[in-house]
């Protein structure tokens, strides 16, 4: 039904995650609409993504350069290292503005299921940072899920001798304690706090 | 905060309708994460859309020919010829598989807010449409909106001697009486069917 050049168009958006046929189809309208010149800034931006991002040597967060803006940052604390999943992970720390420590991305989680076991992640190159740097704590900052929980514990295990902690769990802001659910309760009763 | 290249990214794709921020920075470590191929073959259907891509001189549908899929189409029946805003309403009618004339794309809708008056829509191809042609009944399938309703009544006021018809309002399928909004509920009442 849809001409070829904006079928195709549609099939690769689709192809995102979170975009359905609908949704993949409005795209494409609005870009055909908008005309030629934005829908070529895209495609360059689309064609100079891989050609210039690589990973941090130390951290494995994405870098255009051999160092991310972390690691090259001399005001960073490099004693304290915090462990997360993956890039996006770094910028949602990054945004809050109160953690002036360093990252070490794992590149993935544990997960038997999908096939990821501990030699698939970044662990290697983390032993090494403990051994090299004189790293004081670890702060696992895996996500609240039974494979995070699982490689937090993993990574827990490899380190018996610094000292690691994990981000708090418990009700986040604006919630409802009527809706929370279950385990989010029994965490926030374990974890409560002196008022 | 973000590699340059990424961010480039993250700022294009923050640009398209229903994509904020969060969304288009998800999008672009998809996209990062699924290589080289996949951001180049997305990358090059943009570059092709606006090349191959116009508008049908019969009926001004999208097309990369002539004519459109519909107007070319010697079985579609042009006595009939349904009016719509734009090329996707084509498409949501051709997805019911139940109508066989053919359509008029206005390219917009009588909007004084916005500055879009009766002069800038295809309303002048419609008329010779309507002189040259044989059209025996016009099926107004603009949106039920204000606009919508005033673009339907002005090119109602244009063919005083022709049949003209317009989508039924009334209940959507699988609605709630309860939770209809007053207007919708009056449609439905105005419009009620034999049974």
């Amino acid at each position: 039904m849809l001409p070829k050049p904006l079928s195709d168009l549609v099939e690769e958006l689709n192809k995102l995650p979170g975009v359905g046929p609908r949704t993949a189809e409005r795209l494409a309208m609005a870009i055909l609409r908008r005309g030629q010149g934005d829908a070529g800034m895209l495609a360059d931006a689309l064609q100079n993504l891989h050609q210039n991002i690589g990973e941090c040597e130390a951290c494995h967060n994405l870098s255009s350069q051999n160092l991310c803006s972390v690691c090259e940052n001399p005001r960073r604390n490099t004693t304290v290292v915090a462990i997360v999943e993956d890039a996006l992970d770094v910028i949602a720390l990054e945004r809050v503005e109160s953690y002036d420590g360093v990252y070490h991305v794992l590149g993935g989680i544990i997960s038997p299921v999908d096939g990821i076991g501990p030699e698939q992640l970044n662990l290697r190159t983390l032993e090494q940072r403990v051994a090299d740097q004189s790293v004081e704590e670890i702060i696992l900052a895996t996500n609240p899920s039974v494979e995070g929980e699982a490689t937090a514990h993993y990574i827990r295990r490899m380190f018996p001798n610094i000292r690691i902690s994990r981000l708090a769990r418990g009700l986040p802001m604006g919630s409802d304690l009527e809706y929370a659910d279950q385990i989010t309760l029994s965490r926030a009763l374990e974890g409560r706090q002196a008022l």
